[in-house]
Protein backbone atom coordinates (compact mmCIF):
# COMPACT_ATOMS: atom_id res chain seq x y z
CA UNK A 1 0.00 0.00 0.00
CA UNK A 2 1.07 3.56 -1.60
CA UNK A 3 1.59 6.54 1.56
CA UNK A 4 2.51 10.03 1.61
CA UNK A 5 6.41 9.66 1.41
CA UNK A 6 8.90 11.34 3.46
CA UNK A 7 11.26 13.17 2.20
CA UNK A 8 13.94 15.40 3.23
CA UNK A 9 14.28 20.21 3.35
CA UNK A 10 15.09 20.88 -0.66
CA UNK A 11 16.65 20.29 -3.04
CA UNK A 12 15.89 16.06 -3.64
CA UNK A 13 14.41 15.01 -6.89
CA UNK A 14 11.31 13.78 -8.44
CA UNK A 15 10.57 11.39 -10.97
CA UNK A 16 7.10 11.97 -12.38
CA UNK A 17 6.06 8.79 -13.93
CA UNK A 18 2.56 8.90 -16.15
CA UNK A 19 1.25 6.03 -18.03
CA UNK A 20 -2.11 4.06 -20.15
CA UNK A 21 -2.37 0.67 -19.81
CA UNK A 22 -2.76 -1.31 -23.06
CA UNK A 23 -5.82 -4.50 -22.34
CA UNK A 24 -2.74 -6.49 -21.62
CA UNK A 25 -1.52 -7.77 -18.02
CA UNK A 26 0.69 -10.75 -19.08
CA UNK A 27 3.19 -10.21 -16.20
CA UNK A 28 2.47 -6.42 -15.49
CA UNK A 29 1.44 -6.67 -11.68
CA UNK A 30 4.67 -8.68 -11.01
CA UNK A 31 6.91 -6.79 -12.48
CA UNK A 32 5.73 -3.61 -11.28
CA UNK A 33 5.77 -4.89 -7.45
CA UNK A 34 9.62 -6.25 -8.24
CA UNK A 35 10.40 -2.67 -9.74
CA UNK A 36 9.28 -1.22 -6.61
CA UNK A 37 11.14 -3.23 -4.22
CA UNK A 38 14.20 -3.05 -6.47
CA UNK A 39 14.21 0.96 -6.50
CA UNK A 40 13.93 0.94 -3.40
CA UNK A 41 17.18 -0.44 -2.51
CA UNK A 42 18.72 1.73 -5.19
CA UNK A 43 21.40 4.27 -3.98
CA UNK A 44 19.91 7.60 -3.75
CA UNK A 45 16.20 6.37 -3.62
CA UNK A 46 14.09 8.34 -1.01
CA UNK A 47 10.27 7.21 -1.55
CA UNK A 48 7.92 6.34 -3.69
CA UNK A 49 4.23 6.84 -4.12
CA UNK A 50 1.76 5.08 -6.51
CA UNK A 51 -1.86 5.37 -7.22
CA UNK A 52 -3.71 3.71 -10.46
CA UNK A 53 -6.86 4.90 -11.85
CA UNK A 54 -7.43 5.05 -16.10
CA UNK A 55 -3.86 6.85 -15.28
CA UNK A 56 -1.56 5.60 -13.29
CA UNK A 57 1.18 7.99 -11.71
CA UNK A 58 4.30 7.03 -9.63
CA UNK A 59 6.17 9.38 -8.25
CA UNK A 60 9.47 8.52 -6.81
CA UNK A 61 11.96 10.74 -5.10
CA UNK A 62 16.01 10.76 -4.91
CA UNK A 63 18.46 12.47 -3.73
CA UNK A 64 20.26 13.30 -6.97
CA UNK A 65 20.30 12.79 -10.37
CA UNK A 66 23.08 10.51 -11.13
CA UNK A 67 21.54 8.16 -8.89
CA UNK A 68 17.91 8.40 -11.25
CA UNK A 69 20.27 7.91 -14.54
CA UNK A 70 21.66 4.85 -12.83
CA UNK A 71 18.43 3.06 -11.90
CA UNK A 72 17.37 3.98 -15.43
CA UNK A 73 20.49 1.83 -16.60
CA UNK A 74 19.87 -0.58 -13.72
CA UNK A 75 19.76 -3.83 -16.25
CA UNK A 76 16.73 -5.38 -14.87
CA UNK A 77 14.79 -1.79 -14.72
CA UNK A 78 16.17 -1.65 -18.24
CA UNK A 79 13.88 -4.83 -19.35
CA UNK A 80 10.76 -3.85 -17.20
CA UNK A 81 10.83 -0.53 -19.49
CA UNK A 82 11.31 -2.25 -22.84
CA UNK A 83 8.55 -4.53 -21.59
CA UNK A 84 6.65 -1.68 -20.87
CA UNK A 85 7.27 -0.27 -24.19
CA UNK A 86 6.15 -3.07 -26.09
CA UNK A 87 3.38 -4.75 -23.79
CA UNK A 88 1.94 -2.81 -21.22
CA UNK A 89 1.77 1.08 -22.17
CA UNK A 90 0.10 2.67 -24.29
CA UNK A 91 0.97 5.66 -23.86
CA UNK A 92 3.52 7.56 -20.77
CA UNK A 93 5.02 10.04 -19.71
CA UNK A 94 8.68 10.66 -17.56
CA UNK A 95 9.56 13.87 -16.02
CA UNK A 96 12.64 14.74 -13.82
CA UNK A 97 12.10 17.53 -11.31
CA UNK A 98 13.66 19.42 -8.90
CA UNK A 99 12.06 20.36 -5.57
CA UNK A 100 11.77 24.16 -5.00
CA UNK A 101 14.16 25.41 -2.57
CA UNK A 102 12.82 27.33 -0.68
CA UNK A 103 9.26 25.81 -1.02
CA UNK A 104 6.25 27.69 -0.86
CA UNK A 105 4.42 27.26 2.21
CA UNK A 106 1.93 24.92 2.12
CA UNK B 1 -10.77 10.86 -17.33
CA UNK B 2 -7.43 11.92 -16.52
CA UNK B 3 -4.73 11.77 -19.27
CA UNK B 4 -1.29 11.82 -19.64
CA UNK B 5 -0.68 15.73 -19.86
CA UNK B 6 0.77 17.93 -22.69
CA UNK B 7 3.69 19.66 -21.45
CA UNK B 8 6.16 22.39 -22.86
CA UNK B 9 9.76 22.01 -23.33
CA UNK B 10 11.62 22.45 -19.76
CA UNK B 11 11.66 24.52 -17.42
CA UNK B 12 7.98 24.54 -16.15
CA UNK B 13 6.67 23.71 -12.85
CA UNK B 14 5.28 20.47 -10.76
CA UNK B 15 2.79 20.77 -8.07
CA UNK B 16 2.46 17.12 -6.72
CA UNK B 17 -0.15 16.67 -3.88
CA UNK B 18 -0.44 13.28 -2.44
CA UNK B 19 -3.13 12.55 -0.02
CA UNK B 20 -4.80 10.04 1.96
CA UNK B 21 -8.46 10.38 2.16
CA UNK B 22 -10.81 9.90 5.68
CA UNK B 23 -13.98 8.07 5.73
CA UNK B 24 -16.03 10.78 5.23
CA UNK B 25 -17.19 12.22 1.65
CA UNK B 26 -19.30 14.97 2.11
CA UNK B 27 -19.40 16.89 -0.96
CA UNK B 28 -15.56 15.58 -1.85
CA UNK B 29 -16.25 14.53 -5.09
CA UNK B 30 -18.06 17.36 -6.57
CA UNK B 31 -15.59 20.00 -4.79
CA UNK B 32 -12.67 18.20 -6.30
CA UNK B 33 -14.16 18.31 -9.53
CA UNK B 34 -14.59 22.24 -9.26
CA UNK B 35 -11.23 23.21 -8.66
CA UNK B 36 -10.27 21.01 -11.54
CA UNK B 37 -11.74 22.87 -13.48
CA UNK B 38 -10.91 26.15 -11.95
CA UNK B 39 -7.51 25.58 -12.22
CA UNK B 40 -7.80 24.88 -15.81
CA UNK B 41 -8.91 28.15 -16.37
CA UNK B 42 -6.15 29.68 -14.25
CA UNK B 43 -2.82 31.84 -15.73
CA UNK B 44 -0.07 29.40 -15.95
CA UNK B 45 -2.10 26.79 -16.13
CA UNK B 46 -0.69 24.02 -18.53
CA UNK B 47 -2.22 20.62 -17.52
CA UNK B 48 -3.27 18.25 -15.18
CA UNK B 49 -3.06 14.54 -14.18
CA UNK B 50 -4.88 12.93 -11.08
CA UNK B 51 -5.32 8.96 -10.20
CA UNK B 52 -6.74 7.49 -6.98
CA UNK B 53 -6.05 4.30 -5.34
CA UNK B 54 -5.58 3.91 -1.56
CA UNK B 55 -3.25 7.16 -1.90
CA UNK B 56 -4.89 10.19 -4.26
CA UNK B 57 -1.91 11.90 -6.53
CA UNK B 58 -2.50 15.16 -8.49
CA UNK B 59 0.40 16.68 -10.57
CA UNK B 60 -0.71 20.28 -11.51
CA UNK B 61 1.56 21.96 -14.23
CA UNK B 62 1.72 25.43 -14.54
CA UNK B 63 4.73 28.19 -16.46
CA UNK B 64 5.63 29.58 -13.36
CA UNK B 65 6.08 30.18 -9.67
CA UNK B 66 3.84 33.11 -9.52
CA UNK B 67 0.82 31.16 -11.18
CA UNK B 68 1.33 29.02 -8.43
CA UNK B 69 1.10 31.25 -5.82
CA UNK B 70 -1.84 32.91 -7.10
CA UNK B 71 -3.61 30.02 -7.37
CA UNK B 72 -2.92 28.68 -3.83
CA UNK B 73 -4.37 32.09 -2.42
CA UNK B 74 -7.32 32.04 -4.96
CA UNK B 75 -10.41 32.39 -2.58
CA UNK B 76 -12.42 29.22 -3.61
CA UNK B 77 -9.18 27.69 -3.46
CA UNK B 78 -8.55 28.44 0.01
CA UNK B 79 -11.89 27.33 0.94
CA UNK B 80 -11.45 23.91 -0.51
CA UNK B 81 -7.98 24.04 1.11
CA UNK B 82 -9.73 24.30 4.44
CA UNK B 83 -12.22 21.71 4.00
CA UNK B 84 -9.65 19.50 3.23
CA UNK B 85 -7.29 19.59 6.06
CA UNK B 86 -10.66 19.67 8.40
CA UNK B 87 -12.93 16.91 6.98
CA UNK B 88 -11.81 14.69 3.75
CA UNK B 89 -7.71 14.53 4.05
CA UNK B 90 -6.23 12.09 6.83
CA UNK B 91 -2.89 13.33 5.51
CA UNK B 92 -1.51 15.21 2.25
CA UNK B 93 1.67 16.90 0.99
CA UNK B 94 2.05 19.46 -1.57
CA UNK B 95 6.02 19.34 -3.28
CA UNK B 96 6.33 21.83 -5.64
CA UNK B 97 9.37 21.00 -8.21
CA UNK B 98 10.48 22.42 -11.32
CA UNK B 99 11.13 20.22 -14.34
CA UNK B 100 14.65 19.62 -15.18
CA UNK B 101 16.47 21.34 -18.22
CA UNK B 102 17.80 19.71 -20.41
CA UNK B 103 15.81 16.29 -19.38
CA UNK B 104 17.21 13.22 -18.69
CA UNK B 105 16.65 11.38 -22.40
CA UNK B 106 13.83 9.06 -21.80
Amino acid sequence: MSVVAETPAPPYYAVIFTSLRTEEDDGYGAMAEKMVELAAVQPGFIGVESAHESLGITVSYWTDLESIKSWKANTEHLEAQSLGRERWYSSYKTRIAISASPPLKY
